[in-house]
């Protein structure tokens, strides 16, 4: 399987498109998922290009991982969450629907399910919370 | 929140109660899900203590996804799936059952659901699979 240039992250990455963007560093970017299963749904993906976990690099990984972990901080904090649910799908049928490594970091409360897929959210909504990660971001650092 | 050295988890660690191992080098250890959600589902753990992702350290995080890589490739080629899910769980409200940081790897199918969680495995049936996911890896070495 091979790594298509021209897949929406990496038309993110070069600012072809726009991102809610939560959070870079030199090898991540995080940004807010535009259909989220929950309030506060974001992605994190490497700078650099790999399809998805399979072809990843340690390097790669190792990074993703440690911007996941500080991203679990922000989002519970930020939405004051009990705890955070990391899912990151590997080709089509493990649920992969766009081909650049990206993990899901989800916030989760007590009694709230995450909501089914492939409903996009409210952009005024998406900014709002995208504003309150930013500020629990801040208040770490 | 604490590490409870009494979890499940550090029990197999300490070979207090048994596994299905599939694996292990210096940092992580990897066995069957004994209520698999797929066929080969097996779950990467580091073998020093970190309740989840949260507290997990940079190495913890980056020897498991070395890991999580290797047994994303030999669950595939072990049921000749098309692809794998993973999924970490962070705290009670966030899906976790056990406070041990551990990685889920599913091997998955087109057309095929993932089962839903609970219901225990024949135990004749995860040996015969675990005996497939440790053929996969000798043919990787």
């Amino acid at each position: 399987m091979s790594y298509d240039n021209d897949n929406i992250f990496a038309k993110i990455l070069r600012g072809e498109i726009p991102s809610e963007k939560l959070y870079e560093d030199d090898e991540t970017y995080v940004f807010m998922d535009i259909m989220p299963r929950a309030d506060g749904h974001c992605l994190v993906i490497p700078k650099t290009p790999c399809r998805n976990m399979l072809d990843a690099s340690d390097a790669q990984l190792a990074a993703c991982l440690k911007t996941v972990r500080r991203m679990g901080h922000a989002v519970m904090a930020a939405f004051d969450a009990g705890g955070v649910t990391i899912q990151q799908f590997n080709e089509a049928v493990g649920g992969q629907e766009v081909f650049h490594l990206h993990y899901h970091v989800l916030p989760r409360h007590e009694g709230v399910k995450m909501r089914p897929p492939g409903k996009m959210e409210d952009m005024a909504v998406l900014k709002e919370n995208a504003a309150k990660i930013r500020a629990a971001l801040a208040g770490m650092a």
